[in-house]
């Protein structure tokens, strides 16, 4: 005891939990899960977030599933030593094939976009079969069926390649997309008919594709999903459980960027996700 | 010498060159240079091709150069212990950014795509000025502009970073793709307009590209040079001039496939580029 005057390197993780904002980590391959951010910013009072976008690993769809562990499981942990209290998995991919290794690698609470996106779609639909559009690696993994069939759902999951390639071209309210996305939609719903389903509900199973709700909802009747605002509310209904949201007295929500690769490329697109300008990103190595 | 009756591992190096067909490396990050050993298989009797795609480390447009030529290095050291002696850069960011890299490496003829794309079009162009598409990577580097000013030609060039996509979503003659392709090329057309130039050239510095050639030519009036085709006709030239081109009685030119990571994406989209059915890919791995 030479030094008792010294604070506990800790010490802030001690404050009562009403006095500041919870330190939510939020995890993505890329900058697509800047729209759950998006999302979460306004609906958790004065908490602290720290995003992290894989970047120089992307993408993570084309690499096997113990690659992609390994991977997601070095971002929770660099999260975490960031002083993340809990992790949102931003990333369909992750989700789909890693977060089990999540939790099991980390003493924090772990909530992926896949689960909340279905948990929504429960809600939501009268018939029970819904559709999910996403990246070809999250069809492949048969996710959100599996995830669907655990609360008796039925869904028929359909890859939309060019969706991403798309957004990222900053083509969001175009005519090519809309004939793009029409023409992908209405081969779902060939499908679907073909298979004697009467889908209700579509869930957007790609963190890009929230930038093309507008244009997905002006050709379709279903009921869009966004897995984006689904996690946002689960992640304040799991927060307002345990007692860590504060009151709103604390201020305004604050964020700190971090990216593996090609932080000029981060801050550009980033920017079309979020909604809003991104001052800061942090280039970060985490190895190969 | 106790055993002087076995033959000598390496005998059939020493063959007189006009037996046979010689035995040519060709290498892309992924199945897109298929497109030039699909022209390259009709040019030379009796060659044997060995075709790497090192689809478990690709994309290459997103890794910085040195680790681009670490990969391309190691991937044309492979190619060597197949037995190539003479070696195609079918990939556009390898030729741009590791080229000097890989001749450093290896003791035989390396022949890249940007080059004899160039010196295509320096035969092409009347007016020295020229147009160039490709991927962020390759228009990042400026490899074509560089390329171009050795041989007195002025390039502009142009990413178009959906048409990969669309070739890999199999949309070669739909109208999507028609008109994404005349967005692109109204858009080049009026920057070079702007800059005023003017072109009578369109390099296609992509090896996805040549499939879109039928849609880019009822859209524009410049001469398109496909640097699969140039390519393929330097590498006869080249090994002319070495006599190493046997007479047409050695039969036809045979190849050897091999992948790094999903065999089976490798055989269902490389039979598009290749424009015939691949039988068998070999797995292989080259490491991280």
């Amino acid at each position: 005891m030479t030094e008792p005057s010294l604070p506990a390197v800790s010490s802030t993780t001690l404050e009562p939990r009403n006095t500041r904002g919870p330190r939510i980590g939020v995890f993505d391959s890329g900058f697509g899960g800047l729209t759950v951010l998006k999302a979460l910013l306004p609906s958790i009072p004065g908490a602290h977030y720290i995003y992290l976008g894989d970047t120089a690993r992307l993408p993570y769809g084309s690499k096997s599933q113990a690659t992609i562990a390994r991977y997601a499981v070095s971002s929770a942990r660099f999260l975490l030593e960031q002083g993340a209290e809990f992790l949102v998995i931003a990333c369909n991919t992750a989700s789909a094939l890693a977060i089990e290794d999540i939790r099991a690698a980390v003493p924090v609470p772990v909530l992926g976009v896949i689960e909340t996106g279905v948990s929504q779609a429960r809600l939501t639909s009268d018939s029970g079969d819904i559709l999910v559009i996403a990246t070809d690696a999250t069809v492949e993994s048969h996710a959100y069926s599996t995830a669907s069939r655990k609360v008796g759902l039925t869904a028929l999951e359909k890859a939309c390649p060019l969706l991403v390639p798309l957004v990222e071209e900053g083509w969001i309210d175009h005519p090519v997309t809309a004939e793009v996305v029409r023409i992908y939609l209405s081969g779902l719903a060939a499908e679907a008919s073909a298979a004697g389903l009467t889908p209700d509900t579509l869930v957007l199973g790609c963190t890009h594709y929230p930038l093309l709700r507008p244009v997905i909802e002006r050709t379709v009747r279903w009921s869009v999903i966004d897995a984006a605002e689904a996690t946002a509310l689960e992640v304040s209904r799991q927060l307002a459980f345990v007692g860590a949201v504060p009151n709103a007295s604390v201020g305004k929500a604050t964020s700190r960027f971090f990216a593996t690769d090609s932080v000029a490329k981060f801050r550009r697109l980033g920017a079309m996700f979020l909604g809003q300008p991104i001052e800061e990103v942090e280039l970060v190595d985490l190895g190969g």
